[in-house]
């Protein structure tokens, strides 16, 4: 198949990227490298030494034979380009990589918040825009999240997008209605994921675009099949307190003999889900598309779920490091359960990789190694979800002071 | 109270902010002009001759001995003059019409959906982050849409934003909850509304910012007790196929000797409001604030619901005009029923207008005294909700072309 993979240089994107090639797909790859920008700006950089783009796709056809392209193109500013694009490839599917992905970023500041709506609103409107305008047919296939539904403790398992429920009507009697999920987003990055929902739910019904929004879990690991080929194939490592992700977090941690950083009592659970399954959980959801008249198909792609405090012991027996528990920036429950389904992947023959199967030994063998690139001043967690009240002394100097910024980013 | 209108020069919004003065609240407008603007983008004006903003404000001063202040400002690109001016003022209550609010043009291109999704969601979230950033306690009131539960039947009437459901647990048992009414949005313009409900939901949880969301239906009538004060007061009054909303266009047409036009069976039933009570249901609820912990306040802002073709029976029993059925632009049901529930600013003390009060004859005699300023060529609607299929001829001769000129358009 023909696809365009926009965000194609990100941690999961590249992944997925060279997958599909690797199972015969005719790749394209659009990015504005905005995730390199970030890393610059906040001078949080990738545990591990990513090439430049260019270098990559460069090193994948001399590896593999096989051929990405590449364009430059920022999908929430560059409409017309990307609608010109579509056009001329008349892509199969294009997979949608192409939003601010970490929580804890989207709520460092007020320009954080922002940056994140705009281009997280406006780089899926345009490419839903871009496909009616161009009358591409493709599938669209677009990086959700688990935290839409929110994470707070439900009787029964959360289910794959829709809900049934009954409503109660004026004679006693109960109307039946499948609906989307209630969404219940922690952050503005969530908030941007649920506001997407609506928009698919939209120009499916309006135009009849074919779309598969994947809600993933938390992704853990850093190389696949394909990234493993080559050095100059590695896949980014995030390890710092905006887009570090949890899993990863510890056992670079451990990696670098650093206490393993848990926010709060550790009591939250979520879902987690290996970059190598990640890569396979699209490509099974490109290869069996969906009908439009089918509404927007939903999965969760997620394995399993896990409470934090127990992965971070499950992590300190692996490897003896100490877990050190801090205040938790977040504005969350302290503790949750959380159970959900994941039949629909697994419809399509995932046989997902668990958090046992010894591929955190991996991670953390990965982390040691590249151990000496670590900055251990980016790991504390800087971006809070509520302001602090400014002391008295800091009102009394300038009650009207903005923007504001936080003592711990300040310094 | 000290109250800033963002959007105080609008159809609604100049009705509102002089209402509000009148009452003895302190008030400034904040707009950026664009419902003027689009007035000349699309050669189609408001039939009653309006004033510019800042003659309205001084005929509304030597009228009434009161101020308004102005402030040429766009909520959507002009963040830090926006926060600056929440902080000097510290205003009560900020009433937030700066959305893009016509269904039909937000349908009307690849760039109007486009346009739509960024001013609105930009606005609302510009408005959502300013008071936040700015530490200002004010109570923020957001002018929704009935739309945003959809237009399908359903068996209780609608109630004011919430749904209390049961979700069946894995043992048999339910779980009630109350959630946000499930969003089906009909047009771009109703997606951004909706998208809007889970951005208020989010800031009043994380932030505890104090936010009512009203739920308008169709606003009928253009003058109210202050507008009518002065004739440089007039507010404005559309009539075109992308602005004009439909009790208007009928009594506008009846006025002009046109036949009512009515799109496909005129089976769509819809909620309606006189701009009298739209006036004083804004100020009953910043007179009545919500506190931030009842979650975001939500009421149904609408009078009563009337299926199309009988208010067009209903006009042309008044007036002798004759029924035009038109094809049908939109993709929505052909017929629907609609009943809702607008206890909520009951409570508050609205006594509201029906459509059977007289005021329709008093619309019909403004369209009437100002049908000299009408042009008929804006009458038809021109925005579609799917692109036609291209004839095969148009295929042959270009299959790319974009963008998409739809024939009425060029006309």
């Amino acid at each position: 198949m023909r696809i365009i993979v926009i965000g194609g240089d990100g941690f999961c994107g590249w992944p997925t990227a060279t997958h599909l090639s690797a199972h015969g797909h005719e790749v394209t790859i659009v990015d504005n490298l905005a995730r390199r920008a970030i890393s610059e700006e906040l001078d949080a950089h990738s545990l591990t030494p990513i090439r430049p783009l260019g270098t990559r796709v460069q090193a994948w056809e001399e590896t593999t034979g096989r051929t990405i392209a590449y364009h430059y193109l920022d999908a929430a500013t560059d409409y017309d380009q990307l609608r010109a694009l579509l056009t001329r490839l008349q892509p199969d599917a294009v997979v949608h990589f192409a939003e601010q992905r970490a929580a804890p970023y989207s709520m460092k500041s007020s320009a954080h918040k922002r940056y994140t709506v705009a281009n997280n609103t406006a780089a899926t409107h345009n490419l839903l825009c871009a496909l009616v305008e161009a009358e591409v047919d493709s599938h669209l296939v677009h990086l959700g999240t688990m935290g839409v539904y929110g994470y707070t403790t439900t009787a029964a398992p959360l289910p794959e997008g829709y809900l049934t429920v009954q409503i109660p009507g004026p004679e006693g009697e109960t109307e039946e209605r499948e609906i989307l999920y209630p969404a219940n987003p922690g952050s503005i990055y969530h908030l941007t994921k649920t506001q997407d929902q609506l928009a698919f739910q939209f120009y499916n019904a309006n135009d009849g675009l074919r779309i598969t929004d994947l809600h993933q879990g938390i992704v853990w690991g850093t190389q696949t099949e394909e990234t493993h080929l080559d050095g100059r194939l590695i896949n980014r490592f995030d390890y710092d307190g905006d887009f570090g992700t949890v899993l990863n977090r510890f056992l670079m941690q451990a990696g670098v003999g650093h206490p393993l950083t848990v926010h709060g009592s550790g009591g939250q659970t979520r879902a987690f889900i290996h970059i190598r399954d990640t890569v396979r959980c699209i490509r099974l959801a490109i290869e069996t598309p969906p009908e439009a008249a089918e509404g927007v198909r939903i999965f969760n792609q997620a394995t399993e779920t896990g409470r934090i405090r127990d992965l971070a012991q499950k992590v300190s027996k692996l490897t003896g490091a100490t877990i050190d528990f801090q205040a938790n920036p977040r504005k969350e429950a302290a503790e949750n359960e959380l159970r959900m389904r994941n039949e629909g992947l697994r419809t399509l023959g995932w046989e997902p990789i668990t958090l046992d199967n010894g591929l955190m030994e991996e991670v953390r063998a990965i982390a040691e190694r590249y151990a000496h690139r670590c900055d251990l001043s980016k790991i504390p967690a800087h971006s809070f979800w509520t302001r602090p009240k400014p002391t008295e002394e800091e009102a009394a100097a300038d009650p009207t002071a903005v923007p504001f910024t936080h003592p711990a980013q300040a310094g």
